[in-house]
């Protein structure tokens, strides 16, 4: 299923996307009363997921064009721990910017938080901070988002944590990334986490999900790859996180971007007022935002 | 004053510190009634601060050797925002190990965050995590939580956005830190976030405070300095924080350690099991933690 937070009548909601995708049905149609979807994400249980499945078909709903579309999670408990420089394109990419150590193989991940006070809908601008970002740059991504407590969990157990997987643009202002050396300040500026449209249930998916991702600016193909190539993959990272940190149920985790962003150009391409940035990822979507 | 969170009963609740500090008084006892230290530290105004300690003169509480002190915001709702490498002494120890990059002055602020599920209390033990964790190391940090939100603050009105004060033990497995590139996983394990013991309001200090700011191990002193040395001081960060970026109120932002921490001896002396840390910061009190 592909969920979404949508706002109707000025009122916030959560909702199912009908199989033809035309149509929003409110989770209270589908006898499911969760007030927010991070509140599904962590309480909904599998029968209640089937059983929403199978209460949605021939369901009527509201016409998608007359929802407003927001993040699916819009305002995030906590900050999105994100992979950094997941995939070896853009491990190779990146040297010149970040330096050799960035490059190649990697033995261990590259973990940081991305703060997100309110993440951006599919379809709304994305703030470039132009007054003090020189050099803005897109990153797409596929995030998950914890369905339960992850403590000391095995690899091989990792697909019962993820409740579902959705899109993530890791905006990053990269001057600022790079002179405070930890990443924490330019990938956290406000707008700089556009992320949706659809929240899509595990079920969807293979486990760990192989699955086309790709960005394109101004309808150019940038980032073009496919989430099998990550260098460590889901299974790895829940093990990994979860060996020493508790991992709360409603994380979102973003598991890096690919080769072709903008810094990785010579000479770089970085965004500019009124680029329009689509990110896609097989399965979900489109995320849709233009540079203002 | 000084504020706490405390169980007394098997009940969790907030209190403040009588003058002679051998007593808690409840909250709901002065006329307060926020559940929390977090919801109290955004919420109360300046006229119930100014009434609460005027009625905590001569009132009666519950001896302090007969609660259980916590952290004072035992659960953070957020990751804490912690400063880097922000005394000039600590940038020169640490060259060595992390770089030439992080030695010296420095322009801009190293800016991360700091995964907290549970605060550790004072008297508890840290959790070394030495099945994976071989260099676990201290640093004795004030910090201070946000009383309203911060957006694009000026550095002259900072005060007014500071609540109050605690002392944090920046708790550290530095093989991790380092190998990760970045530094929140080897920042985030459980049990790294000793807090407290008390959290004092900012009327108690100068501003910004100038306070001294020590660590013991095992009586020894290791680490000595006052915060009138920072590199970045709280009107500073305030203001380059908010300028793009929403920090919300009860964000707990932790100003960084001085020289004097494990990693910067020749040779290193790491945290081992059954070490005592004290960290002090004057006007606040003191941290102990054994190592476990």
């Amino acid at each position: 299923m592909k969920l979404l937070t949508y706002i109707y009548n000025n009122t916030e909601s959560i909702g199912v996307l009908s199989g033809d995708e035309k149509q929003v049905v409110p989770c209270t149609d589908l006898g499911i009363s969760y007030p927010t979807m991070e509140e599904l994400a962590v309480k909904i249980t599998d029968e209640e997921l089937a059983e929403t499945a199978k209460r949605l078909e021939g369901c009527k709903g509201i016409p998608l064009e007359n929802v407003k579309v927001l993040a699916p999670i819009p305002r995030p408990s906590r900050d999105i721990i994100c992979l950094g420089v997941n995939f070896k394109d853009h491990a190779e990419e990146s040297k010149d910017v970040m330096g050799a150590e960035y490059a190649g193989e990697r033995k261990y991940p590259i973990y940081f938080a991305k703060h997100v006070n309110e993440a951006v809908a599919d379809g709304d601008d994305i703030d470039g901070h132009f007054d003090i970002v020189t050099d803005l740059d897109y990153e797409v991504e596929m995030a998950f988002v914890v369905r339960r407590d992850i403590v000391k969990a095995k690899a091989e157990d990792a697909a019962k944590y993820v409740f579902g997987y959705t899109i993530m643009n890791d905006v990053s202002a990269r001057c600022i990334q790079m002179r405070h050396k930890q990443w924490f300040r330019g990938k956290s500026f406000d707008g700089f986490a556009p992320m949706g449209p659809y929240l899509v249930t595990a079920d969807e998916f293979d486990f760990p999900p192989k699955t086309d991702l790709t960005c394109r600016v101004n309808g150019e193909l940038r980032q073009n790859t496919n989430t099998a190539l990550y260098i460590h993959n889901i299974p790895y990272v829940v093990e990994d996180l979860s060996s020493a940190m508790l991992v709360k149920a409603g994380t979102i985790i973003s598991m890096g971007t690919p080769a072709g962003v903008g810094m990785g150009f010579k000479p770089p391409r970085y965004l500019k007022h009124g680029d329009v940035v689509e990110c896609e990822v097989g399965g979900i979507g489109k995320l849709t935002n233009t540079v203002k």
